[in-house]
């Protein structure tokens, strides 16, 4: 079963550097099987069609997004404030930038499945469930905001991202005093 | 010359649809003759690269995203204020999500960017052209904020549209109340 598990997230792994390199529409069983240097047939055992392929990457994407536990911990035992809500969302950048090739695919399968209602059912969970799981952490931090205000954050740091990733406006200000504007702004309101 | 303009304008909307269909990675010059019916070769006459044709996409894009005369003549007799900045970002929000192909088609391209220096140049002088403008309009019209604000806006505005014409955080907010809030926090410091 671990055994399973594994064989999973390291063909997810392959598919991710795949799609990358081709984009969606290149990314195919095949090809993830050669990718992952496995026997042809291999990935099709573990997502039996295209669109559960590409939704097992959307949520492959979001496991590596994982925070580190001692880093949330350190953060964890600290007063809730805006200036809290400021490092956490500094370090949902740090992590998002430092894979800059997975944030660029979680985007770009947002975009696709909206041409393949298979995809976009098992993303759509995927990211419903992140949401749920962000205002739910939020409110039981004890956060400044809820569920309207993680959501009014949650698309400008997507903006922010898409900036930081792909070409920019070229604005031309610090992305840290940008996180730090956004939070204290987008939540003061509620604080 | 003004047949050239518009026949330029008609092989770049052909382009469009191509893009829309298949994907930056689907798009040729033949792919472009072919669906705006003209004969093999046109396309390569107006735009001597690949990287040439998608940029020129970019710069179409934000063509046919440019607002009705008359729309922006009744915005412009009003009073500046915040409402005002909400009612021009409502009616951005209105135009992309209007043609919800190019807003995705422009958001993929910037991704592709990242692959290809050529288009990252081109597309890179529109988008940094469209922020100046916006910037100057904004000082311009009087309305609160400045250079800094715009880019929240800006960010903030890209990741909604995200939301809206992608997979979904399903966060279940009315995009107005979304729109109203972004542009009253992010503004309201400086107003």
């Amino acid at each position: 079963m671990a055994r399973n598990v594994e064989r999973r997230a390291a063909l997810a792994d392959a598919g991710l550097r795949v799609l990358a390199a081709t984009g969606a529409r290149g990314l195919t069983h095949r090809a993830v099987d050669a990718e992952a240097g496995v026997p042809v047939g291999t990935a099709s055992n573990y997502f039996r069609s295209r669109d559960a392929l590409l939704g097992a990457l959307g949520e492959r994407i979001m496991e590596r997004f994982a925070p580190d536990e001692h880093r949330l911990a350190e953060l964890g035992a600290r007063e809730p404030s805006l200036e809290l809500v400021t490092d956490y969302v500094r370090y949902i950048v740090e992590r998002t930038t430092a894979q800059p090739e997975l944030t660029r695919a979680l985007i770009e399968l947002r975009l696709e499945a909206v041409r393949r209602p298979g995809l976009a059912r098992v993303l759509g969970d995927t990211l419903r469930r992140g949401y749920r799981d962000d205002v739910a952490f939020h409110v039981a931090a004890g956060l400044p905001g809820g569920a309207f205000e993680v959501a009014l954050l949650r698309y400008a740091v997507d903006g922010l991202l898409l900036d930081l990733l792909g070409t920019s406006i070229d604005a031309g200000f610090d992305p840290d005093e940008v996180v730090s504007a956004l939070v204290s702004r987008l939540l003061a309101p509620a604080g």
